[in-house]
């Protein structure tokens, strides 16, 4: 029932996939990726709330437009932005020859591109890569176009979930890329959701938009957002399971699925934050409203101190209090329970005894933990997964060249 | 004219000051610091806005209701914060006794502490370590208190300047602690900001608010904000020169020499923020108003991605212009430019040659420079000062024991 990760070769009816190297990565490293759906299919997607947009994400944005789509290009190595009018048509040409190669038209092609900010894309090498790429294509190489869309990422990120509707079974495959600058409203990720599933374009677009806040929305790696953020949401209908809205049987289950998929990879990218040794559960409970919730849980979990004492394994409540303190919302810091793995912290306000922090210093040493919120006031509540501030962070950030 | 940062005994009529050690901290490492104004004096003071406030902030807050104050005590190693009613009363005994010994009004004494946060005031120490403190009163121990106050802090900090108005002369006297959580809205910031001007109240509360908010608070660390911070104005008549409102002869040259004692104080505690070894001014110009320039130049100011490139003297514009689109305010990114110490990088939102880019890299390896953002839009500006993200940031809060 629960989705699952796996690096062996899995499939999803009606679609295909490449992953090759085109030269802008050094080293013949993978950084193009195809992915084709044989036959006419249904996407939505949810693009960074950026106001600086790369271009790719313009192309994305107007591609979708029509609610169909043939196949994704996706290049790493080069963000394609901040390169101005020469990078839009870089993105428009990427997409009109791969659709000339495939036989689509040029408004069924997305085009995704991550890596370096304003370097003028090599739009050749791609358009010289897209035969070989093609030539590549095959059912089994989810994993290939998982891998030629990795930056700093540490492992490529697959998840994959199987559903029945009246006895007939259906897929969900999610493939994403993403580690630092990851933060709620997307950030340098990639999320490309396929189903065989035949989808109405409206229960497509809200049950994305409900799940994207709840999932990839909920994590902070380091409270950065970024230029080309793309999730979408990718149905071909190869199976002969059909939902047109929320109360078609197998909805929920379905629903279910794809949060679970879309969850799974939201992990995946904080546990390959970039120098990330923990991913620790955030839960704000007893909020006046979810929307207070999720600004306190994310003011704790974007602060710096906090997800320092996280790497330091050290159970400093105070941050944390801190933290919720300044985040602009209203509690009463008299009632505040706080508990890290379950151990009492911070007990209405008061803290607890010494042999409490030793015990959560303990709970802290495990690679995932929670820390668990309570304001004692209203019903609102929210859950955000964070990473932790290592000495790794400042290496790799320090040391990435312009 | 300017104000002169010094270590040699400074004095100023008729203030005495001590720091002794009361044995809050280990090694006799100073931890109490007094002030004590020796003729009745003003006083304003502005206060963390955390929601979390700790309970010597609830003290100092009742105790400037009045207007009046006479001794401030101070001590460091423990910030009595989230130490609920028992907390509160440990800040009253302090002001009480230091009152009874001084012979003064327990209402105009303002207890200060900073330090570990949720560990119960050791208060018999400060009660014992009192009439240490005042035996050891004296005019030219200002270095002394100012010690008393350090936590983190690497150096202690204090700022003087001197004026005239009508041919008599007056002096401004800073003694500040902070070093890490320092943020906008006062962080683990103590200041205390001695005059011995004659000045009506309503001037010290306006004139102080606004230079506050220019200097004080256009400081970024970490981007957190702590539970007891405290800037106060504190003004006791002993120089024959009087300011009562904003058109008395004298009052320009005393708002700049104000503002030169805080600006000094504030760029000591980002060159003193944790583990920083860079202080960065962030100018942001062309922006819709200041106010809007202000979120903008802190969205730079806190990314994670663009302190670790300061660290790394990597002259990423591409993360700076990413910051700003995330920030939340309007600009048009086709109209940006972008220059680090005076090199030009992005203009009109498209980036210049690598040769520049060598360049700015080269300008990075100072200790101090600036990164100015045109936005091409509005007259608002605004400046904020960020120190960089390092190994040693992490490794300082990663050690930081509760």
């Amino acid at each position: 029932m629960a989705a699952k990760k796996t690096s062996s070769p899995i499939k999803i009816p009606g679609f295909v996939f490449s992953g090759i190297s085109c030269g802008i990565k050094a080293n013949v490293q993978k950084d193009l990726a195809l992915i084709y759906s044989e036959v006419p299919a249904r996407a939505v997607g949810v693009f960074t709330t950026n106001r600086v947009k790369a271009a790719p994400v313009l192309q994305g944005q107007a591609a979708l437009k029509n609610g169909k789509l043939r196949a994704i290009v996706a290049n790493s190595g080069n963000a394609n932005a901040v390169t101005g009018p020469e990078g839009l048509k870089s993105a428009q040409k990427t997409a009109t020859a791969a659709a000339q190669a495939l036989g689509v038209a040029s408004e069924d092609v997305l085009v995704s591109s991550t890596g370096k900010i304003g370097v003028i894309l090599p739009v050749k090498k791609i358009l010289n890569g897209l035969n070989a790429a093609i030539f590549s294509l095959g059912p089994n190489h989810a994993d290939d176009a998982a891998a030629a869309i990795m930056t700093t990422d540490q492992f490529p990120k697959i998840a994959v979930a199987r559903g029945k509707i009246r006895g007939k079974s259906y897929r969900i495959m999610g493939i994403a890329k993403g580690a630092g600058m990851i933060e709620p409203n997307m950030a340098t990720m990639l999320a490309y959701i396929l189903t065989d599933l035949d989808l109405s374009l409206p229960i497509m677009k809200s049950t994305f938009k409900r799940v994207v806040a709840e999932t990839f929305n909920a994590i902070s790696v380091d409270g950065d957002m970024s230029t080309n953020d793309t999730a979408l949401l990718w149905a071909n209908g190869t199976s002969d399971c059909r939902l047109v809205n929320r109360r078609s049987p197998g909805y929920a289950g379905f629903e279910s699925r794809l949060r679970q998929v879309c969850q799974d990879l939201a992990l995946m990218m904080v546990r390959d934050g970039e120098g990330a040794t923990k991913v620790v559960s955030i839960e704000v409970h007893g909020a006046k409203s979810d929307a207070s919730a999720r600004r306190l849980a994310f003011a704790v979990a974007r602060s710096s101190l906090v997800k320092t004492s996280f790497f330091g394994e050290d159970p400093n409540w105070g941050r944390v209090l801190s933290a919720l303190g300044y985040s602009g919302e209203t509690f009463d810091p008299a009632k505040v329970d706080i508990s890290y793995g379950g151990v009492p912290l911070l007990r209405r306000g008061r803290p607890t005894s010494e042999a409490q922090q030793a015990k959560a210093h303990r709970a802290m040493q495990k690679p995932e933990f929670t820390v668990k919120i309570h304001l004692g006031g209203g019903k609102g509540q929210a859950r955000v997964f964070a990473s932790d501030l290592t000495y790794e962070y400042v290496r790799i950030n320090a040391e990435y060249s312009t």
